[in-house]
Formats: C-alpha cells, sequence, structure tokens
C-alpha cells in the first residue's frame, strides 16, 4: 500500500483555506498512485490558535467539513486522515477520523495523552487507546502527536494486530529527537510501519519542525521531509518488509508480561 | 557521578583472563575518576562458549570471581558491574553483579529476557525485573542486552524511581540499530542515563558491533565507542542535565495506566 504524508503550516483559523489544502494534497497524492493521505495534527482548524477559536471550529465526526473531506477522498479515489477539533456534547477532543477513498468515515480516534497547556486548556482526553481500522488488507492504528511518545501505546496497537500506525502531529522545538529517533524506534520495537505527519513553519508564537516521515520495522526512513516547508512525501509499505522484521525482531512473542504489572498500575 | 564503560572482545572461555582486562580497566577508570565501572555481558566466562562451558565457568554470586572482582573494586576505590554465569541449585543465570567501591556486593540481576538459542540454551530467566542499588546517591538500575529492547523493562525501572540505567550487552548484526537508536530512545522517553556496555570483535561464529555509549535523559550521546576495536569510554552523569530534561519531558506524570492494561495481560 502507498502512502503519502502532507507537511504544511496550514492557514491558522481558516477552515476553507485548510480544506483546499487537503483538496491540493490528496491530488498530488493520488498522482504518486498512493492510497491513503495523512495530513498534520488539527489541520483543518490550525491548532495553536486558542480554546476559543478551536472550539468555535469544532464539529461532529460527520460534520460539514468531514463532509468536503469525504467528496474530496472519494473524487481522487484516496483515503484520507486528517486532524480536526471533535465536537461531541459539551466536550471538543483533539481527533483525527480516516475517511475511506470512497467517502465513508471508516475510524474516529480521539488524542489520549493531552500535551501541555495548549491540549489541556482546549480538549477533553479520548479514552479509547486502540482505534483500528482495515484499509487494503492493512490494519492501521491511528495516534496524534504526544500519543505516540509513550512507547505504552503504540505497542498496545501492535498487541491488537497494527501493521501501520499513522500519527497526524505539530511537534516543535526542542523536541527534534521525537521525530528522528524515538517514532523510528516505535516502529522497530513493535514490527510496524509508522507515518508521522508534521506542521511546519510558524502559528501564532510557535514554530513548528517538519521532519515528517514514514519509517519502517527496522526503524529506516522510507520517506523524509525536510525541516522547513511544504512537502509531500510518498513510500510504498510492503509486506515482504514486514515479514522479514517480524523474523528479526520478535519482541511481541518475547514478551513478559508476568513482569509488566507496575506499567498498567495507578 | 562520573561512569566507565569498557568494550572489548573479551577471551572466550578464560576467567582468569577476562579478570585481569578488568583488573586494568578499573585501573583505566579509576585514573579517569570514574566512580563505576561497566563491562560487557558474561564478560567473565565469554558468552559464545556453548552451555556446557557456560556451566562449568557458572559460580555462585559470591563466588571466586566474585571474590576476585571485589578485590580489584576495593584496590581502586571504584564500583564495578560486570556479566557473568551465575550457578543457584540446578539453575544458570545471566547474571550481571554490582560491587560497591568497598568490595561488597550491592545487587544481582539476572537477565529476564532470554535471546534466542544462544540464552534459552543455557539459561533460566531471572524473575525480578527491578533491581535498584544506591550508588553516590543515585539510583542505579541493571539490565541486561535483549531486556532493555522492550521499552517495558526500562519504563518499569524508571516507575521504581532508576535515574540510571546499566546495561551490560553483547549485541551483534543486524542489530545496529539498538545501539544507535534504541538505547537512547530509553533514556529520553524515560529520563535517566543509560550507560550500554558492548562487546567487540569475533567469538566463535559470531562478531559483535562495539558501539557502547553512555547516553543522556535528552537522547544524545555523551560518550561512544567506535564499532570496531577494545575502548574505555567515560562521562559525568550530571544531575542538572537530568533535571532539566525531566521539566521538558514529563512522560512519567503524564502516563495514562487505566489505558495500558492490555501490556500486562497474558
Amino acid at each position: 500500500m502507498k502512502v503519502s504524508v502532507y507537511q504544511g503550516p496550514g492557514a491558522a483559523g481558516d477552515v476553507a483555506a485548510n480544506v483546499a489544502t487537503i483538496a491540493s494534497a490528496a491530488e498530488r497524492a493520488a498522482g504518486d498512485d498512493a492510497r491513503l493521505l495523512i495530513v498534520p495534527e488539527m489541520f483543518l482548524s490550525g491548532y495553536n490558535i486558542g480554546p476559543a477559536a478551536i472550539a468555535e471550529r469544532a464539529e461532529a465526526s460527520d460534520g460539514a467539513a468531514a463532509s468536503a473531506v469525504a467528496e474530496i477522498a472519494a473524487r481522487h479515489g484516496l483515503a484520507i486522515l486528517y486532524g480536526y477539533p471533535e465536537r461531541a456534547g459539551d466536550a471538543v477532543y483533539n481527533a483525527a477520523q480516516l475517511i475511506a477513498r470512497d467517502g465513508t468515515r471508516l475510524a474516529n480516534y480521539r488524542k489520549t495523552h493531552l500535551f501541555s497547556d495548549i491540549d489541556h486548556n482546549a480538549f477533553s482526553p479520548g479514552d479509547d487507546n486502540a482505534v483500528l481500522a482495515g484499509l487494503d488488507g492493512w490494519r492501521v492504528g491511528i495516534l496524534i502527536c504526544y500519543d505516540v511518545e509513550f512507547p505504552e501505546n503504540v505497542r498496545r496497537l501492535a498487541l491488537a494486530g497494527a501493521d501501520f500506525v499513522a500519527v497526524p502531529t505539530a511537534l516543535m522545538p526542542p523536541y527534534d529527537f521525537v521525530a528522528t529517533h524515538l517514532v523510528p524506534a516505535r516502529a522497530f520495537e513493535n514490527g510496524v510501519f509508522v507515518a508521522y505527519a508534521n506542521r511546519c513553519g510558524g502559528e501564532g508564537d510557535l514554530d513548528y519542525l517538519g521532519r515528517s516521515c514514514i519509517v519502517g520495522p527496522h526503524g529506516r526512513d522510507l520517506a523524509r521531509a525536510p525541516a522547513a516547508g511544504e512537502a509531500l512525501i510518498t513510500a510504498e509499505l510492503e509486506r515482504a518488509l514486514l515479514d522479514e522484521w517480524r523474523g528479526v525482531n520478535t519482541y511481541l512473542a518475547d514478551r513478559e508480561p508476568a513482569l509488566y504489572a507496575a506499567l498498567a498500575r495507578d
């Protein structure tokens, strides 16, 4: 399965402009024969725009922007995973929705591990840590930004059967190690592919650090965007590479869960 | 606290020669003002020498070789962590013992995650995954080789209060990613220092890949040995760097253990 990751700054607060950016990225990804496009965290609305502006732009998972993205997906025959603010009753979640290539809504994930004031002031935490969807025979797990930095979260998806973990993100300095080392480590230690779709450029007082990537179960980059500037990167996820490295690294089979009780203890 | 890591090929099966190597490494480490020396996995006996040769050289944690290492430690006022085959009743463990700088035995750890035939044919697994010792006010956790590749194990030590994880190892191709990325990831994601003391050169049909390291909680190398050749690397573990990066990365406080039940389930 060929996967594309879009990296860009987005237009802070301007949902229509961001939908248009998704449309043009989708056209390019489809031109590269990708079957899935991933765009960054909170891409639809902007991220560092303040809790009130986020709440104003929050919508249900079947809202107007979701319909617009679904139309783009169906037009290009391309699945799309996009970050957005989800409204559900009184709660607003930092969410990511996966739309299938026929435009149906396939999965919706709410960020479980909130990061700093920017998340805590705007969002409720999600409570389901293992959202998986089937795509072209691949089991796709979804996480958002800070979630992937916790080894527990990718492990949980791998134990649930994920082959591939897709991560919309918004990573800023001084966390470059996350993009260059921690994300590849998650792929290696779990025998999965990981795609990490970051923002770049400035948004309010934040500068994002780019370096979006698609990494293999060997921990190596299949594709890597630069630190600065809009980019669309594409890579083929090969089942043979997955099988090969699951033979090299037998971590899931060699775990000793009886020793890990402290990890699940409050 | 200054820490030294010795990297070398060892003398397969020759305990007296390996004790002599520890003595000369200890003299150099003490000359660098180190307070702790770490030598590789199964350094005392050799590792890839077959189960029978290992069993012959196995001794109790207070055996003759332990006394010889204790005498070296006391002579140089230097704590020493060394890998050896431990006999306890009918069982043989892949163990690492920490001797204090006055020559007393401080902690003994038995590898819990056995690797491939080389371990499974020779050793019983240990059942205590959180061996910690105090050294100059630092909380030192011990793991051996394959153990550190599982994020669960370093996490468990960090949750138990470790500041520093010391890892005798014997890493061979194609696992170079472990030395260059996974070990730094463990330091970063847990807010601890990690020292990784590998073998180099050949032993039977195995070639070890060196690249021993001491890494900080920022994930960066404080010291790194080359892939080939004997080396003694030394670095200062600074409490200020630990405090700084525990402020940057608040992973331990931000964990959501209620979501991790699957990790401890058989």
